[in-house]
């Protein structure tokens, strides 16, 4: 396949700027170099505010998006543990979050271009409509402009859908799925790729033909603007730099979703 | 005197939003009604996300002017303890508690017109020029429009004018002066005054001929273009009261700095 | 009926030192006057250190039995909020939160003497399992001699017995009760009653024979060695009192239950 | 020299236990290896309850000394800024970490033997008296029996003996000394020494001949129990392990200063 035969386009993000003051967590600026939209961490479950004062000023160095990685507060579960959050405390919470973020990037000469939940929370509004019409209700409060990124399928696109808000769709390449499509849980035997050329593989299927090879072997639709992958693991980097270059040789274009 | 001849022009300040969560401070909204500036708490030593949007809302409602009441992180000490925070730390902490409140402001159809450090931080960059330095830094890159309110003959006048920043002075009408224009030191005996008709006969001269009577009984120049009253205290309500009513019947507007 | 007829004795337990650092919660002096045991909060949901020892302190010199109120880690949320916090976490965080509180309780004078989970997580191992195996393994660990103080026929009781851990029932004089004899739920109409009269009789006919009389008209029977009072309401004092003079009045000793 | 001849006898000390929920800092298994005394952090600095458990579990384990590492309540700025904390906040503050570091170590078996004050705490009561007698006095309030670990000549010193508390004296090897016998402070060119196997000769004169050499040259007295090592920068294991070696083949028996 040739470069101008696909026209394939395609976003690669990550979390970034996960630290919190002595802290750090990944290789923020390795994988500033590597993805095409940096999901910031909002001060929540992560991202004291000089790490997120450096993170969007390298994001705008490059030309990286800077979307804000919004959570439940929680430093101590960094945001992964689900929580019975009142919807209009977790409404102001999202809101409070997005703007900080926000107004950083644009004292840096940015802004935010979309909105990821994090962890617990974003687990949580592919299936829980009144948390997800609370962060719906943050996002289009401060900008209806704002797209959140998130699960095809999920409650949360219903949600946004019915509040005027876009969402944006994203696949993961490093995780196996289920004939339905949907994600193989992490606990499952096999549920995570580690093999960078399997998973760069992935990725590129998933960027010129929409599909994956799903965990019995036959091969289901994915419907993905963007392509999430991690930065907190060894060896991480390397495989976002193999997912990357295995884009760029298939002739995908790599850009941010807006 | 009448309404006509004075002329006179005044801006009150309060502190408000400092509750967290559970934990309430002071009555909001009657202060709401009473004041034209809230210098409303950013979650730094108070202020839940909940908390500062209804307040940024009834601010918006009542057009009373909002300010960020930025502070040094910490709940449990109420911002009231001085601390030897880098200045980049400090400058971006600043930067992220100013965007957040301003954010929500917006979203509730205000904006943030003014900043306002809160306790400790505050006292620190009348002296301290690096600290202060490290706040003006913060609201220059967010707004070089937005003034920051504080005491005159301040560190952070000079650290604000060479940054091209402006500054609004205020003045307390239930503290006790020096013959040199200064406030009497909070432990010192008869260093806060608490008769409602004295604190507002004070505040009156204060906004109509620009003077106060200083501890030695001397006539001492304050120039200032608000005056700041206390909501924390029982009490404070109806003290803050008596100052809008004496300055109202004396003639002089009440209106904010911007 | 004399006091030298019925012979029966109950405790009576509040929440207390749930101020953190400048803001207050309560009348921790007046229902320490009152009540045989308090909980203290821990830190967790409430209670800095300055509090926790001040209330200790008060419960050492009034000789009430002081309990370790532990809860989530959740300020914002003051520990009403259920979360997914892993096994492993939250029976460190009981633990620490645990022994914090007895070492001041100790350096005071006193110690803790039984345990009461507070909020969310009182209602949680209620009816889950693991996370009440997770706070009987800390008491257990800290101290096998520590009774858990909560609703009869909870799942936290089955799984302290199997641990060798003795439990203490409580009963809420303020609260509807369902014919079955547990709890109308909060939202419910009805569910709390007010009328300090009418709580009084109730928490008598608690104590001297076992029974309530449910929302339907019918008696059931409540198996309780303690009474819970509430302080954080207004009149929540005054009718703190009616019940304890209730049950003097009725021959009824109030002695903590250990 | 024979291990016969020196008779020499110290401790080794080290920061540990300072991550905080998904973040790590330093190597604790491996430093655990090498030291005599473990300063395990309690919460406020770093140190989440499940960490402080496997700290205190691996410690009792491997036959290490507990210390309680209590700090400033900062975990943003890792308590390593100076707070004006109000004496009474910072005594119940101390107590209660205190408190909590113990109370996990006697669930693990073993129990704090000593209190090492942390970072910018540590500096400040070095010359702070009113700093140093809430440390003591929360030391003393739970068991006057344990000694304070810190530099000599320092205002707690004097204040420790005051109050009829303990201190033990400890040095660095790695640091420059003045010819007065203080450290070199750090912002000063050569203030911190790389070399492992100067740092380990370093230690080793300081354990047989209880001198120094200073920045001049000269030769000066170091009075100390136990030398300090760092965990937390990139080498430091191993340069703790060439110090614990050095002594060890110079005759010098490792063991906690209890």
């Amino acid at each position: 396949m040739t470069r101008a035969a696909t026209g394939a386009v395609i976003d690669l993000n990550a979390d970034l700027g996960e630290g919190f003051g002595i802290w750090s967590l990944g290789d923020d600026m390795a994988l500033l170099d590597i993805v095409t939209s940096a999901n910031i961490a909002c001060g929540f479950h992560a991202g004291d505010p000089r790490t997120i004062r450096r993170t969007c000023a390298a994001a705008v160095d490059r030309g990286v998006a800077i979307g804000a990685q919004v959570s439940y507060r929680d430093l101590a579960g960094f945001g992964r543990r689900e929580m019975e959050v009142d919807p209009e405390d977790l409404c102001a919470e999202v809101l409070y979050q997005l703007a900080a973020v926000d107004g950083i990037a644009r004292a840096m000469g940015g802004r935010v271009t979309y909105v990821k939940p994090h962890g617990a929370l974003y687990n949580r509004i592919c299936r829980d409509s009144e948390q997800a019409e609370a962060v719906v209700a943050a996002v289009a409060d401060y900008d209806p402009g704002l797209p959140v990124l998130t699960l095809p399928g999920s409650a949360v696109h219903a949600v946004a859908a019915r509040a005027g808000l876009a969402t944006v769709t994203e696949a993961f390449a490093d995780r196996a799925y289920t004939p339905a499509g949907t994600l193989v849980p992490r606990r499952s035997p096999g549920a995570v790729l580690h093999d960078p050329a399997a998973v760069a593989a992935r990725a590129v299927r998933m960027a010129t033909a929409g599909t994956v090879t799903a965990a019995d072997g036959s091969e289901v639709a994915v419907d993905a603007r963007s392509i999430c992958v991690h930065g907190d693991t060894p060896g991480a980097v390397a495989l976002a730099r193999a997912v990357r270059e295995a884009l760029e040789a298939a002739g995908v274009t790599l850009r941010a979703f807006r």
